[in-house]
Order: structure tokens, then sequence, then C-alpha cells
């Protein structure tokens, strides 16, 4: 067989023969269209010029952008040429984001020009970097004013595009592919627990996921569809669907830099959007937008991917009421985002707990016990999920973290079961779960448990210590309005529900949950607040009640 | 990223974690069953056992089977241990056969009990080979009466396995798997044109290929279906099937040694299909027969794939008629089959010859005009269809064949356009192509005109010796039943259809198509027939009516 090249740049001609599929865009204050064909003209321009700069193979170059255009095209257009794309999360802090500038070694920076006030406040931190070049592109509402430093050059997109004439599809054909296993890409890992963590993606890897996703088990996506990318391009690479749309030669949607409900719900009427993918809080928010202006079913929303935290029953049944598919997907940014993909309609049901998915052809999970056995795939035994793959990472960039892998496998840090069919359930993350009398409480089951109370609009568990049984779970929860915090009532209603000993006996209520930046409950800040003594707790009498608390052995 | 290899292990790995999907195979008089999971330890055996006997990786093993359970073990099975699995076409003479198992150097061969007898006449002819081992797989309907030569040890497949003890799929997922740049399979092309020649597929080819087979632009082959490959498994692997289905996770049915329209029809029934592929006159003859029975809608099928031939407009809208989707599917050996696809329901329309489909993404094709220059793709040039990429082979094995290759591009020998939207038409195959004064008659257009006319169930175009033109269209046809052959009417007739100058001077009647083992038109068969001055033509007087025949520079 032919010694042919998967990556990027296979990606970037595939987009130049495609004169039909559509990618519309969000720019200033308006709705914009280009065809893929169009984008990779562009794509392949601006990977030229730097190049033309001597920013080409090996040199990373980094976005600090969110859904925009110009950030598809450096998708596309900086790895082709070899270059390395390196999406900034412009949600970190600016320390963060200087040490992670000086670390990967950026030398140019591609910055929205609506975000250049949150830029410009990073860019004198960026003094003595590898930093030489800074590309502003997009509209901007005034004059951009900002003073880059002794050796840094400030230059328009455009102006930096027609430094090289415009690329043929021919001469794209001509040109030799990077080698697959070459960067391609990096991202860095949510900074809500330590330092950021580089994952390097290569050519092979970002193919290969967005091949997945392409897949009629994972999210089908076709050239029959219109895809929004409800999360920020720097966010483990939009989920990959960037690349997955190109692939598919499927129309898609850049939200620009709002994803609010209001914004997204416009977008999804305009281009007729068939498939969305975002956190749960995306939708949960857009269809309490829709529901106060009285509209419920969608024209053409078919699918929803939903992943990054659990997803709540009374969204699942929300959509299924109007008709729109729930996909759930499971990833993190080690696994090249969604690998363990479930639709909603096809999960097994009658347990405690919804499994996620099962696991995507070419990956392949394990369990691992605390004592570092693997344990059997019979939807019993609990461990710690392994996983392993072509689009999984073998270490960290600049890193040495062995207690992240075993045996070549990814410890995941989530806990859950696999049944002997493939499904993949999850009990917890291992950081979350509460340790009580020796045995695990799943804070995941045992929060679905609360929400699913009448009274309980949203609720996280996190652990107190506890000196009988070492900790106990501590419920935070937000109310209904209407609703009274009654924890005696509430006990009784949730033993209904879980096992007797997993019922908390200290609560708190809140008024709204903190969240991190993909919109999970912000445990370490519900940690520190109980801390620091401001979580107003209510803790009931439990010596008395000895039997609701026993622990698993006895109570079981 | 990991290191980890595409391939067939990977998927012997994913079946054995699945003990939900289906396996229904025909075998002897009855309708079995078994999940994936028990096909994968069955399979893991088989490569055990070999690799036991010293037939391990690198070995070539050939089999004679068709599809059958057993077979599709050693789909799985071999390449996993890195042994290769070239699979014989029972349908070539035996002297095609033996020259190709000597050429190979198959040291084993897997045989179908039920073809045993079609089996012996060959085996004799393998005398002096490297063959030493003969397995003889499923259910006979008497005792097996081969005698093997010298050095040629006979063994019963269940004898074979127990060779060795079940395999876990702990044990699998400990085990290194092959590179995938290393063969696990070949399969020689049709032997219709001279000597069979041999494409040696590679792990990552295959499994590119099966993945392209799950997308949703292709087949979308997904857990929800249950499909059935109505080819044998010796053609072309299946045409990537059988590695699709366990990919997917799909349900799939193996009809054994019969693609009779009855037999189809009660397994698309009993083991309710949603998807069959197979070539054009299996889907006509199965449609025939349902229709003789006064049968119309399936209850389960919802979507065909057929290739290896033009798709009659009317098979088209006999499916569409009853809610069958035709996917149309171009491929050949040599790109591992299906590369370019059309869902029917998406082609643009409109033009003289409808397109096959687009691209697979991943593949590229261009065109190559007789000068050897690159044409533009821009609908209306013709020229030779090039394909590259990733399962497309690079060279023949024990071949220097150059002609075949073009500039790192396979040269396909069909000629066609391709438009800006992708889309690729054939005109035709370069060698069936009818050269008239100075231009090709494309003859699959000419015969898609021709079929198109009540009178006229099949046709098929070839070219004749012509003093004045160079070469004129004859046109071979099988007239419904009832009518009656009148040249002159149905010249008129197609005259209305086709430009007049592609319209054929000479016809002749047969009473059905030779046809090839994929099903096409034998063109060599007739062409040795006119040559024979078997074919009764009917050659109407041109010489009094120039116009209707002018070539193409004066009539178009």
């Amino acid at each position: 067989m032919q010694a042919a090249q998967l990556g990027i740049a296979r990606l970037l001609r595939h987009a130049a023969s495609n004169a039909s599929a559509r990618i519309d865009y969000w720019q200033g204050d308006r709705l914009c269209s280009a065809t893929h064909g169009e984008i990779a003209a562009q794509a392949a321009r601006l990977g030229a010029a730097l190049a033309g700069r001597r920013i080409g193979a090996g040199s990373v170059v980094a976005t600090f952008c969110s859904a925009s255009r110009e950030h598809l095209e450096a998708y596309l257009g900086l790895p082709s040429e070899g270059a390395i794309l390196h999406t900034l999360n412009i949600r970190m802090a600016d320390e963060e984001l200087a040490a992670i500038v000086r670390a990967i070694g950026d030398v140019a920076i591609l910055v929205d020009a609506a975000l250049i006030d949150r830029f410009a406040s990073l860019l004198p931190k960026l003094e003595g970097s590898r930093l030489r070049l800074l590309v502003v592109a997009g509209a901007a509402d005034r004059e951009i004013e900002i003073a880059p430093m002794d050796g840094v050059e400030l230059v328009r997109y455009e102006a930096l595009l027609a430094e090289c004439g415009p690329t043929m599809p021919e001469a794209l054909r001509a040109k030799a592919d990077p080698p697959e296993e070459h960067a391609a890409a990096i991202c860095h890992t949510g900074g809500t627990t330590g330092m950021p963590k580089a994952v390097v993606y290569s050519h092979r890897s970002l193919w290969l996921q967005a091949m997945s996703l392409c897949t009629a088990n994972s999210l089908a996506l076709s050239r029959r569809d219109t895809v929004l990318p409800a999360v920020p391009l720097y966010h483990v690479n939009g989920w990959g669907l960037p690349f997955a749309a190109i692939m598919a030669g499927a129309n898609m949607v850049l939200a620009g830099n709002s994803f609010r409900p209001d914004h997204l719900d416009q977008l999804i009427e305009r281009c007729q959007v068939t498939l969305a993918a975002g956190v749960p809080t995306i939708w949960t928010d857009l269809l309490g937008h829709r529901g106060a202006a009285g509209k419920s079913a969608f024209a053409s929303l078919r699918r929803v991917s939903t992943g990054g935290a659990v997803v709540p029953e009374r969204l699942i049944r929300a959509f299924s009421d109007i008709g729109v598919e729930i996909i759930q997907a499971w990833g993190m940014t080690e696994t090249s985002s969604m690998s363990v993909i479930g639709d909603v309609a096809s999960l097994p049901g009658g347990g405690e707990q919804r499994p996620v998915g099962r696991i995507t052809c070419g990956l392949e999970l394990d369990l691992l016990s605390p004592e570092g056995r693997r344990l059997p795939h019979d939807g019993e035994a609990a461990g710690e999920i392994l996983i392993r793959g072509p689009w999984v990472t073998q270490r960290y960039l600049g890193s040495n973290d062995r207690q992240a892998f075993h045996e070549g496998w990814l410890r995941t840090g989530d806990i859950g079961t696999i049944d002997s069919l493939g499904w993949m359930t999850l009990t917890d993350r291992m950081k979350d779960a509460v340790k009580s009398g020796g045995e695990w409480i799943p804070a995941l089951a045992l929060e679905d448990a609360l929400r699913s109370l009448p009274e309980i609009l949203d609720a996280a568990i996190i652990a107190r210590p506890d000196p009988r049984w070492q900790e106990r779970p501590l419920a935070v929860i937000v109310l209904r309005e209407g609703s009274d915090l009654h924890p005696t009532a509430l006990t009784a209603e949730l033993a209904a529900k879980v096992p007797r000993w997993w019922v908390p006996d200290t609560w708190a209520r809140v008024e709204a949950l903190p969240r991190t930046n993909l919109g999970k409950p912000d445990k370490a800040r519900l940690r520190a607040l109980l801390a620091e003594g401001a979580l107003a707790a209510v803790t009931l009498d439990t010596g008395s009640n000895p039997g609701r608390l026993c622990p698993a052995k006895e109570g079981r």
C-alpha cells in the first residue's frame, strides 16, 4: 500500500476540493459565510506566509482566539506547513498563560482583534520569551492599540496573507505532507488541579480522532450536517469538530466569542444547525432561554453531543421531548476529547447509574484496582479507568509524570465499571470520591440522586473529614425557587433512592454552585469554602442514628 | 501520542470485548449464530494453533471458502498472529489458481468442506508447491475423501483449534500487535484481462478502509445495523465488510456458499438485515424473485450498497419505490474496494450521466489526459481517473508494472470527469471506449441510454472495426419478453436520447449477456464471439444516411 501520511495537509487538500460545504462564522456583529475551498485557500496562504518568515516546520504558533474563521484557518494552515498549532485558553490567568508560552517556546501568536483588550494585559508578561510576531485577525470595533515590545512585530492578518500569492489545489496536490507522527497541535489540560500540563497531538492522532467522530457509532458527522461547536476552539481542539467537519464535508458554524443562549439559539435557527456539541450547562441554559421565549421544538436540530460533565436526566428528557437525540461523550485533553460515546436512546437502563457509552473502536479500556491489579469487565468490579490507543497521549510535554500512566495505558483518574457488552459506567472522579468506612461513596451517583428530588435544582458532593468514618459526604445544594431546606425531609426522600449509608449527614445551601471553565462544579472551591468556614452547613445529629449511617460492610 | 498499531489484532480485541453483536452464518442447511466475542475467541485459537505449527508471522495461508464462519475467523485470527490471509477466488480455473498458490508460496490452505469436490481437482496441481497443511472446516454432507500428496498434512478445523487452549481477552490485551505496515492479506485482481495480479493489503490499509466504511458519508455501518455481504469473502476481502462490521460492532450475516435470490431473501427476512452489499445483478435478481412471490417492501432492509458495475436506473427506482436507499460504490482490488461513494438520494441530477459519488476522505482523485497532462476538475474535461491514498496499492506483488502508476498515483483505467464539488462521473473503461472518428464514444453512457428504452432489458456496447471511422459501436442487446428487434425503430428512439453520432449502426440480439465473475458484462467474450462470427449482427445501411452517423467534430 502507498506510504501516504495521515494528517492535516491531507485534510487541507480535501477542503480545497470542496466548493459546496459552507463555514458560517460570526464576525463583529454579523454572520458571514465561506466555502471549505475558500477557507482552505486562505489557510494555505497563512501557512505559506508564515513559512516565508521562517515560521514553518517545527515552529510553534499560539492562538488567542475563540471560534473564529481565522482560527479555523490556523487549524488547517499551520500544521499543513509543519508548524504546530498551540491554542491558548484565554480564560487562564495571565501568569499561567505567560508561563505556558515561555515553556512551549511560541514564536508567534495569532490574536483575535475582538480579544485584544484581554490580550493587552498578557502581552507585557511575555517580555523575554521567544515571541517575535503578533498577528491580529478579524474585525475590531476600534483601532488596535497595543505596543509590542522590542523584537516583536505586529502585523494584520490580511497583510500577512498578502505576502504570498493564492495557492492552487494543483500546487497543494504536488507538495509532500509532514510525517504523520510529527507534532501538529498542543493543548494544555485544565488548570483547576495544579499547573496545566501540555499534550502534543500528532497529525495522525488528529486525523484518526476526526475520522472516529465521522463514524456512525459516534457523531455520524456527514455532508448532510451543519455542525455547531458550542465550545471555544481552544478547548481540546474544539473537541476535534473542526477537523471532523472538514473531513465529512459538513457545513460548520463558528459562534465567534459568545456562547450565550440567545446567540446560540439565533445561530441554530439562521444556519439550520443539525448537530451541536457543548457542555451540559450550555444546553440547560439554551433550553431555559427558549422556554422563556415560548419556543420548544427546533426546526433543524437533530442531535446534541454533550460531555465534560455528567448529563442531567432532566436535560436528556427535555431534549428527547422535542425530538433531539442526546449523544453522551466522555474524553479528556489526553484522549483528544470524545473517546467513549453513547447515544442515550441505545443505553441499557435499569441500573443505579446510567452508562456513559462504549469505547470508540481504535481505543481500548481497562480497569485498575487500587492495588494495581486488572479487574474483570463484568459490570460489577469498580476500578480506575485505563485507556490506550493511537489518539491517547503517551506522556506530557516537559514532564516526567509516571504516575499518570500504567504499563503503557493512561490512568484517567475516573472510577467506574465496564460490563461484558463494553459499556463504561463512571461512578466517580478518584479525587472526588468520599472514602467512608473503607469504601467509596460515588459522589456522581449521589449528586444524580439529589438532582432527581423535586426540591433540588443542582447539587455537589464533597468529602468532609469525619472522626469515625474518615470521611462523610457533605451535600452542597441549590434549591428550586419556592423550596426550603429541610435536611430531615430531604434525607428521608434520598434514603429511598440510594443505600442508606450514602445519605449525607451535613447539608449546605448555596445560591449557585461555583463552576470551572468547563462548566463542572468547582469542588476545589467548595472544599476551600468549607475549610474557611464559609459554607453555612447544617449537620444532623447522626450520633443518635447509627443505623442510617453505618458503613458498607454492616449496612448493605 | 501512543505508538499504537492500526490493524487486525486491534480489531480482534475489539471483537473479543463485544458479547452482544451477532454473527449469523449459514452452515450446511441451517442458520447458526455466534457473538463477536465467540468468533474472536475461535479466531485467536486458530492463529495460535497455526503459529504453534510454525505457520505464524510472515507465513501466507490461503483460503478456499466463500462466506463462512471459519473464513471470518481466518480473517481475524491469521493476521493477528502476523500471518497473511490469501483468499483464493474459487471461480478461477485450476491452472490459474495453482500458479497463484505457487507464486505466493502459500504454506497452508483452509478449505470449506462444502467446496471439497471443487477443491479436489485443484489439489493434484499443487504438487511441488510450498503447501504443507490442509485444514478442512465446516459441515460436509459426507466423509472428506481427498488424499493429499506426500508432505501435506490434512487436519479438521476443530482438531487444529484443540491444539491450543482458550485465549482470554486479558491475554490478548497483553500481546504486542504486528507492525501496521506489515502485510495482512493478499487478493488477486479479476483474471478476465490477462494473468491475475496480486495486491498486498497492510494491517493499516485494512483498518483505515474499514473505518471509512463506518463513516456516515459512506455505508454508515453502526452497532444498530445487521449487514449482509452478498459477495463471497474472497472478493476484495468481502469489500472490507467483515472488518467494518467487527469495528462497528454490527451484526453480520454470512450467506455460506450461495447468493441465490431465494436464499438471500430468506436471510434478509430471518436475520432482519438492515444493510446489504453486492453487485447490481444480485439485486435485480432479488427484486425479480420477490416480485414473482408477490412481495414488495422489506421489513428491515434500509440500505443497499452496490457497485462493481453501473447501477441501472431501473434498479435505483425499484429500490427507491420500496424505501430502500441505494448507495453507489466504486472501487477496485487495488483500492481495497469501495472508495468513491454516492448515496443516490444526494446525487446531483440533470446531466447526461449520473455521477458515481465523491471520494472518501483520505483518498484523492485526479485526472490524466491521454498526453499525460493533469486535467481540471471542472466537470467537463474527461481523462483517466487517478487515485492515491493510504489504502491504494503502490505496486503489484512480483510485478514491475510501471504502466499502472503515474507519479505515485494509481491509474484506474476508468475514464471520467470530476466537478468542482468533487463528484466523479465515469464515462467509460479505457479498454471499452469506442474511438470513432477521433473521439471517444462512452460505452457506459450509451448502454445506460439503451437500457432506458422500454424494449431493452440489458445491453452491452463493444467496438467494431470500421474502415471509415476506425471504430463504430456495436450494440449487443437482450430484449424484454414479447419485444422484437427492430433496429431502425430502436435507432430512432435512441437518437432522441444521445448524440446522433453515438447511435450504433450494428445490432446483435442475444438471450443473455455473458458475464464475468463479478457480474460485469464480459466484453472480452463478446469481442471473441464477434471475431468468430458468432454474433448474429444486423448492420443498417448507413452509407445512405451519413448525417446520422457523422463523427463528433461535424455532428455535434
